[in-house]
């Protein structure tokens, strides 16, 4: 990760710096801070594979100002975020099925902030559904935190 | 902008720094950013209007890491996604029309990165398309640019 950011030409100048004491056996933060984002995410599937709801939401800021795209809809707080999930997935009738994200690609944007991009697939019984989604986290001082989530379906 | 990001949770330390600045009346390095960053997705859109894809495009980066997530396709590289569009909007039969962002919200996530969410319209004839988009920027030596798009179709 940090080769890939030093040989870039979007490094910005304080991960240029990290890159470099990285390569003097001195590790650089963001490692840390990339494995942190990627638990965050699997705790979200943890979360949700055990009908966890609450616990998936976790990952996301406790705030009003969270938004959340998803098709047309735009949803914003975390309330509102959970509200929806609950609808869509633990009514009557709903299941939260498998949960799994893959082909993720994480790129921190600065000292407090990263974008995950990467694709979900949720098996329900015999049927599968999935799509993109783009996270931008934020660190806050209780760890990582999507701040925005946009997640599309095929 | 500035008072926004000031009293917000979410404010890193760089950015609260430079509102503290703008209070004193030193103009603050974020609100040309932002600037900057709006002059981009103005140059885009009249771009578009003139029927300019690669005007268009300018507000990309050249970049074969580019990603552009439309529905469930990914499309990868600056030269990958103008073909989209060509093949889209400019090919037999297709009209590109005519293009506007708005509901838009803007926040820096960094020195040398942000993020746009917004919606989009696409008037061709008697017909409307639109949807939401989420947009990361980087700064880079020759201004900011997108380097991921998520754009979701109603």
């Amino acid at each position: 990760m940090i080769l890939r950011i030093a040989v870039s030409s979007i490094c910005v100048a304080f991960l240029a710096l990290n890159a470099n004491a990285g390569a003097k056996g001195n590790r650089a933060a963001e490692p840390q801070d990339a494995r942190d984002i990627k638990a965050v995410l699997d705790r979200q599937v943890e979360a949700w594979n055990r009908r966890d709801l609450e616990g998936f939401m976790n990952g996301y800021w406790r705030s009003e100002r969270l938004t959340f795209f998803s098709g047309a809809t735009k949803t914003t707080g975390w309330q509102a975020t959970i509200d929806r999930y609950r609808k869509r997935y633990q009514s009557e009738g709903r299941e939260m099925g498998h949960l799994d994200f893959y082909d993720q690609q994480l790129d921190l944007l600065g000292p407090r902030a990263a974008v995950v991009r990467g694709r979900w697939r949720l098996k329900t019984g015999a049927t599968e559904a999935g799509g993109l989604f783009t996270l931008i986290f934020r660190k806050f001082d209780d760890g990582w935190k999507i701040v925005h989530d946009h997640t599309g379906a095929e």
